[in-house]
């Protein structure tokens, strides 16, 4: 990692820095290679609060403790019609100096995955986003193509059906290996202007040693600790280490929805504090 | 097929018929086996047109002619904030007798996929939806647990970077087939309550053959015919063939942007009938 640089929140974020470098910054200003997802569950918020309110008194509280927040659009869609604007909220609700990947698990035919980075990078102004690779390259391109945005590739997610596909034996008849090492492979290749990161789940720490392995340099979005019950110790020190390689580890539910009550701002502080010390202590 | 039930547009929507009765009746009603996509694309549209007027005088000028209508996210996420309301405007002016499949090649782990399917299903009203197989089966059961609505899944898409990954040679101890075809298999174990269908790009037509051999039964959602150059005989034959099954032939830009003229939508219901007749005699 570089040394700090002298961002802060008075920078606005049409300054573009790289979505590579916004993270490193972030990271290291912060201490963190924790990110926050930012899903907010109405049946899990305090009774008779505001969307709105809810996902500022969480950013407010926990923007010092993370290196980016992750929002996942299908809590917002499933909103309705307000989806759009409350999404479009929690996104500038965000301090310019933290990065915040969009996770839509977005990918089409190129021409039409055009207007699904039109729209997460274009319009909204996220600085990453999360991408499906099973339709190939051609609908990632136009994600990859903004240049000084993120793009992360699922490749072993966190979900127990991950592996209906993502384990069987691939070969392409040079090498034979579990799908989603291919998929590691490829977005290597893929990677020409440096802004390719990869989703491994916390839930496959194993795994994840594999994928640093293939791929030490790239940044991997780890969900699934937490909730999903993803273990913190191995997947601090496979995906980060002592040197502090780019390992993003969300937590959103554990977080987010540490209580229901009153200060439930105060509780997802505390709990974001304890992951983060805990990702920096089993790191090393 | 089933005999042409009394169903017209003085039924509300909201008498569910199944997804898959709802297209077998308009199917039969407008002997047709063309689906036409309704992703509007601004610089494809004659000057000064409104796209709530573009979308509804495509819809009136083809809905004879058609068995379904498939609407692409895509094209109205990238609208911005007029996105939700376009998308449930274009959605409501189709008649309720037409299935409409919303083509949003969505995913996520369980928990999230239930967002997605509220949105789509619940808020929207969508029919069908295309779904991205990558995260496997819990990734979808939120979808197929509408039982009364199609989920198409991605099984060989038309684009050409489809052979990234679906092509590769998978095995699973017991099997060795390209991936697409495992996908083929495991949706045909999925589909325990006969609401699956897959999509295969009419760019490949030996593969559709593939796959129909393997799922006799299953709705197969064809795109790629017209612009992106899917050859219209084979694909015909092999997806319905002479007694038609349900294959669904979907055009997009050739059909809605075939002219950018004051009468484009004669132009469009004239594009849309010469595909339909093609379909049908090739079929046989």
């Amino acid at each position: 990692m570089t040394q700090p640089t002298a961002i802060d929140n008075i920078i606005p974020r049409s300054t573009i820095l790289s979505f590579i470098h916004k993270l490193q910054d972030s990271c290291q200003k912060n201490k963190s290679y924790l990110c926050v997802g930012l899903d907010p569950d109405p049946r899990l918020m305090p009774p008779d609060t505001n969307t709105k309110e809810f996902i500022l008194r969480i950013v407010e509280s926990t923007s010092d403790l993370v290196c980016a927040y992750k929002i996942n659009f299908a809590f917002f869609e499933a909103m309705g019609e307000s989806g759009f604007q409350n999404l479009k909220y929690a996104r500038d609700s965000i301090p310019g100096n933290i990065p915040v990947i969009a996770d839509a698990k977005r990918a089409d035919i190129g021409n039409t995955s055009l207007g699904y980075a039109e729209a997460i990078f274009g319009i909204m102004g996220f600085d990453a986003v999360t991408v499906n690779p099973y339709m190939g390259y051609d609908s990632i391109l136009p994600f990859i193509s903004y240049t000084d945005r993120g793009v992360f590739v699922l490749c072993r997610t966190s979900n127990p059906g991950a592996s209906d596909f993502q384990d069987l034996c691939a070969t392409n008849g040079d090498q034979t290996l579990p799908l989603y090492q291919m998929v590691s492979i490829k977005a290597r290749e893929w990677n020409q202007h440096g802004n390719i990161g990869l989703v491994v789940g916390a839930t496959w720490p194993e795994e994840i040693k594999i994928i640093r392995k293939q791929n030490p340099e790239m940044p991997l979005l780890i969900p699934g600790v937490g909730a999903q019950g993803g273990c913190i110790d191995l997947v601090s020190k496979y995906a980060i280490g002592p040197d502090g390689k780019m390992g993003i580890i969300n937590s959103s539910r554990s977080i987010i929805h540490a209580s229901a009550g009153k200060y439930y701002d105060k509780a997802a502080r505390s709990k974001a504090e304890e992951l983060r010390n805990q990702i920096n202590l089993y790191r090393r």
